[in-house]
């Protein structure tokens, strides 16, 4: 498919005017990467931001000892690296790819440039900006206020609502991702899959998980008081 | 003072045509609310988002036994609430005045065709969003990859780096709310602020804490090893 083809169908370019694509056409940096490259470090000094065609990509930080927390994985379509376009600064976080990944690099003043020429390509980017501030507060929300095993099940919950699979997902990344996604260490979120497992409440065939009672995992996902 | 110049001197309305600060002084509405007043609630229908002209608003979450994280405290000249406006949905945290505040609010609808007429708007939007994102990003930070001796003097550090003022601070917030943006309950702050005494590294009296050795809290704030 052309570039232009591929950019016509991101969310973050729905609705420009067709000379403005042609326009993102030509500053754009097209790059495959292979799988667990870096792309950007934390502190790193930011000339554009990125969108991913195909692939996986995760942000995370890393604590001094080694501790990581990735802040999301994003698929594609969606774009990432954005906070010191309009913030300045550097790169608040690090980038790494969790596969092959094709993706799309724009240079900022380019950009900038354009986006004061085509409002809607602005006000696109201010929807992208907004969920991943959602994103971020219920991270929050889960890393401050809910135990571990609530995470897991809010998380299980998520899956099962946006692939739209009520009784089963399928985990997208491997268990020590998602250990960090959930700000805890691989050796305790198998210690809650199977608590999980053992109270009747899920069961895991690698990747697959089906949720054999679904009411109990929403309430717990609430926060509140379980039973382990 | 009139309400289209204190509109002018709002980060978010820099550059703005005189036509179109006009435009939003037609629309704005003025509140003045006391103290411990809530502007919203998590959860809510978000018809417009705000901007504090003067006092103190916090934005937070409350898990269901009740523990509260403090997303941010936002003070004059800054805007919140602005998640719904761009992404849909409702509010995902709520907000209350923490002293007697004076609030602009901008109805969603008026605002977003404004958006649409004039770029700087917009880039200036980007901008809040993600100085919002990188905020977001240092709390998860905070609350996942450090412990809450680090968190305390990442703050202290953050506030003197702030008020530029090196060797003290002056807390602009109560110990129980401190508490709260640290993600911690207030007995553990006040356990953490008398070791630190203890260990000649502050003095703490009331609301002012003088830092006798800043290099060692700068090292503190990284999260890295520390002596208790």
């Amino acid at each position: 498919m052309r570039i232009r083809d591929l950019m016509g169908q991101m969310p973050l370019f729905h609705g420009l005017q067709e000379q403005h694509l042609e326009e993102l056409t030509d500053i754009v940096v097209d790059q495959t990467l292979g799988r667990g490259q870096t792309i950007f470090s934390g502190g790193d000094e930011a000339s554009g931001f990125y969108v991913v065609v195909s692939g996986k990509v995760k942000v995370f930080m890393l604590s001094p000892d080694g501790k990581e927390q990735i802040l999301h994985i994003f698929g594609p379509g969606e774009a990432f690296g954005e906070v010191p376009m309009f913030a300045g600064g550097h790169f608040p976080a690090s980038a790494e790819t969790l596969e092959k990944s094709r993706i799309f690099f724009f240079p900022r003043r380019d950009f900038l440039a354009l986006l004061h020429k085509d409002p809607s390509l602005a006000v696109n980017m201010l929807a992208t900006l907004s969920r991943m501030l959602r994103q971020l507060t219920r991270l929050i929300e889960n890393l401050s206020l809910k135990e571990v095993p609530s995470r897991l099940a809010a998380y299980l919950i998520f899956l099962s609502d946006r692939d739209k699979t009520p009784e089963e997902v399928e985990l997208d990344i491997a268990k020590g991702q998602l250990a960090s996604l959930l700000g805890t260490i691989p050796e305790t979120l198998s210690r809650i899959l199977n608590k999980m497992s053992s109270q009747g409440l899920i069961e895991v065939q690698g990747r697959r998980i089906r949720l054999l009672d679904r009411q109990t995992l929403a309430e717990m996902s609430e926060g509140g008081k379980f039973l382990f």
